[in-house]
């Protein structure tokens, strides 16, 4: 492996000097910047990024924590932070946390220990208390998820826009046994689409009936298993909100192999419009989510913070709109 | 931001003593580590993570390039990358090259700057003359794509297998006129997963119609458009070898749209087996590719090249086999 002092020797010139010209130092002549660039380029030298990182400060680098990578809507949006980032020469790093404290404690220190720029979080594992410390070391974006006393940025979706109007659609369908799917977790996005939901049922004089509110579920497989314990119940729920294309599918798909009608005898409405909610059959109700627009305010918002000397303790909440897609399952 | 000086003045000890501690340095007694770890903690003095990299010359960061994030079949094998790393204590990077030679080439320098310690590409858009150099700072292994000439260890699926048994299916049915679904770049993957289909063909007296060859294709969109340049055709295929599920969907998808009958009047294979298989009416015919072992097996001969002090140019292929799985789109 070529050293600095080999570029040094080969071009005829001091250390300091190749190193200047590494660092990109003013008063370097033309000419000796071409012998270091080319000795660099003969012996195949490439200079060392931790140690340039280390000079500079800066990594030019952004973490973006996702909770399940395997879910179409955090990939797309990681597609839309990516396209803004890299309009600013940015790099994303992309972090996986499988909703686990922990692995969310370990990417947020990449912040502490200096090997990104900065972070955004598109989901919440930890309290923010124990976030908060974090935030000293520099910017923290929340996207998506938000939790009760953040004290910085966020770009979010109107969730309880969201689940009153599937909620309010579900009813105006004729429906009043309306059965709720969610992660099980307490956050502030789960709370404000839950309380949509409520709003709505309350607003027709309805009650939540707890049998029909299932927790832990995810993915196409999850919703499968609501269906089987939907099916075992004697009073059972006619439709489902279920928060999610992915789990309406898994619904969807096993109700018909169970010889069920969707949505005679069970409507289902999903969340996010991805590309499944077209290619099932009864194609999907959902609530669409602007996942391109999300991505690209939240990485303005990072860039804004990122070009101040001085963060500030102002922080701003950034509020968009969902849209209730009506198709046949509902 | 408190510094190295810092800590040892509040620890009452030397700078060079505080160092030792953060590298776990041997001979430094165990009062002298916990003074220091009592006033890095009171400080909130994290070491720098660009200053220990140089030091110690690794990262514990594994690259892995992936070509599309939002096509689930990767997001699947990083996820299976990701939980073999995690047993090693290793960190994944994901990085995505959105099939961009420029982008790769970036993506690759991480290893020349000495930021990742290996990388895992499981997607290649260079000449594999451009990719060669950058062998020399670390190790590559190829994962899912290959190419000829690599002088590097690859883990991949037998290709020619999956062509040659998806193709042999549809001929099987009874069909003669089976069209081909690419994405359009001659890969080692790709032209072996074409000779499958050229060799199961011949073995029957048919040869390829080079209008059934439709190339670019990748998503469920670009299947609806290979579904409706079909339709315009005076000579239609009667079956579609796709090489996506997600393409295969699209197609399925379309076809009913246009009042089609899947397969009566077109057949429709998928490759992968993702979860979108089973949900789609008719249910998708597809190859089962192992993703779970395929990343198993990858991260697994990358930790053994980590682990050798000289890299030596020996290099070894894995390949591991496909399934059939014949559902209802066939």
């Amino acid at each position: 492996m070529p050293t600095i002092s080999d570029v040094a020797s080969l071009a005829g010139l001091s250390r300091a000097t190749v190193s200047r010209v590494i660092n990109n130092h003013p008063y370097v002549t033309k000419e000796k910047k071409e012998l270091v660039m080319d000795a660099m380029k003969q012996l195949g030298y490439f200079p060392n990024t931790s140690a340039q990182n280390l000079r500079k400060q800066k990594t030019d680098t952004i973490a973006v924590l996702v909770p399940r990578l395997t879910n179409p809507f955090f990939t797309h949006l990681v597609e839309s932070l990516e396209d803004r980032a890299a309009e600013y020469g940015l790099q994303i790093l992309i972090c996986n946390t499988k909703y686990d404290k922990k692995r969310e404690l370990e990417f947020l220190y990449l912040l502490k220990t200096k090997q990104v720029d900065g972070i955004i979080m598109t989901s919440i594992e930890n309290n923010w208390g124990q976030i908060e410390e974090i935030t000293m070391n520099g910017p923290i974006v929340l996207c998506n998820e938000y939790i009760t006393g953040a004290n910085v940025s966020s770009v979010r979706l109107n969730q309880l826009e969201g689940g009153y109007i599937g909620t309010h659609h579900l009813i105006q369908k004729g429906h009043t046994k309306i059965g709720y799917c969610w992660g099980g977790v307490l956050s502030g996005l789960s709370y404000d689409r839950f309380e949509g939901y409520r709003k709505a049922l309350a607003g027709q004089g309805l009650s939540i009936n707890e049998n029909w509110l299932f927790e832990g579920v995810f993915s196409i497989d999850d919703g499968r298993r609501v269906l089987n314990e939907i099916s075992e119940m004697y009073d059972r729920p006619t439709a489902l909100f279920t928060g999610s294309d992915e789990v309406a599918a898994g619904i969807i798909s096993e109700a018909k192999k169970k010889g069920l009608h969707v949505p005679g005898d069970i409507a289902v409405i999903g969340f996010d419009d991805q590309p499944i909610a077209e290619v099932i059959e009864p194609a999907l109700t959902t609530i669409r989510q602007p996942i391109s627009e999300i991505g690209k305010k939240t990485m303005e918002v990072m860039i804004e913070l990122l070009s101040k000397k001085n963060q500030s303790d102002e922080h701003q909440i950034y509020e968009l709109p969902l849209q209730l897609i009506a198709r046949e399952s509902s």
